[in-house]
């Protein structure tokens, strides 16, 4: 795995469920909370404006795979790789562990999306500011 | 208590936390859910429009009592009233039991604004329609 | 698609995003509802009890495409099918739709596990009576 | 205000909702977390166990004022305090602001609970050891 941003995330207590555990749909919290810092580790927000107006990145799919259960205050350590950056959309990778123990991967891809004046999106290449940042080894 | 609508909601798994019971934050969405299931038996809605143009209305203030615990699986019968209809907010009172058994009371109010092209929200005399509709007695 | 339970589900305010959208992580809670559902018209539970202790079903995995979005107050149309029933394992997939445009597809995979007293899962083969309660083709 | 923890969140995409604007049920969610940040920095839990048994805190009652909005990307500041400590129970009080302009304030009321093995709650006296702990003077 090409990580190229690290980041940690304590499970706060709404984030369990009865079963005592870390609900399933969370994990898809923590992954795009994970891609927004790694936004503005770049420069970048997934609201962005450039010259010619709004943009955004909806989502086209999402994946997780759940290995071991995490718990109230657990600390999950979250890493993500650039898994593929295609002409107009960027899949995201992510693995969860907590203290060295696998909990959870996941997958999660966007498209590149103008955001028309009517409220329409279209999905256009990724400018290439954008690519640029995204592409470029990790700096810190 | 004055109930002018009444509805029902299934705890949901998600709404649980790993004490086994529905999560305190959780009744505020069930309140915010009856609201709008009782702004659509009037006709209305959170998100108006009006020759003036659109109309929203931002909560002021949100409280709630927790009297016995909910949980999954459990069907909350959920009681609304009107608690005061001012001239520019609206003070929604509800009760929360299951088969008869209190669980919780909550209030919220919420104050009528215009939403300007800008963005910025104004408060606003609550339209003569959107009160009549809100004050008429309950019909079904 | 095989579908063995429909149900609908009426898009909540809370349930959308800055971007005026259901986020996309809100479809598991979906999917799980529509899981839960289809579980009690089965008379069955994710948390059941046998002769031998309780029974639960923590996921293996999860996915989502989304197609097109979903908005406030939106009625969701969700059809489940069961994708594959394992020796110790369910797949339930999703296809959620509003009046016929397609807006998202889904699969969950759960594993059917023995709670221990310690409070670890144990995977186990889907107990009998279970297995034919999910199998069996729609009665309604 | 005699605040005894301060803390930081910043709003995630999920928080928000079509209105641009932090949710107003989030604001308990992080009232939550900026409790039990204070508990884990006095070397306390909302999950303690004592030589009787395990503790919990279950909420009596929740409120929150709303004052401006909250948008994704915002960094909330949290000031904490305790606004009574009794017998039984613990108020907290918190103030949200945004780089000086004041947000939001709540107020949150927890009781003692001793967690019976049958799952019940009984509420006791707040344990000697808890109550020096959380009205020790700010350490840090």
């Amino acid at each position: 795995m090409n990580v190229v941003f690290q980041t940690q995330r304590r499970v706060e207590f709404r984030d369990t469920d009865a079963a005592g555990i870390v609900h399933f749909s969370v994990f898809f919290n923590y992954m795009e909370e994970a891609e927004h810092a790694f936004l503005r580790e770049r420069g970048l927000s997934v609201f962005a404006h450039d010259a010619e107006g709004p943009l955004s990145w909806p989502r086209v799919s999402a994946h997780c795979d759940y290995i071991s259960p995490a718990r109230f205050e657990d600390v999950l350590e979250i890493a993500l790789e650039i898994a593929r950056l295609g002409s107009k959309s960027a899949t995201y990778r992510f693995k969860f562990s907590i203290a060295g123990r696998p909990v959870a991967s996941g997958v999660v891809t966007s498209v590149c999306c103008r955001l028309d004046p009517d409220g329409t999106m279209r999905s256009i290449p990724i400018p290439d500011l954008i690519r640029e940042r995204l592409s470029s080894p990790r700096t810190s």
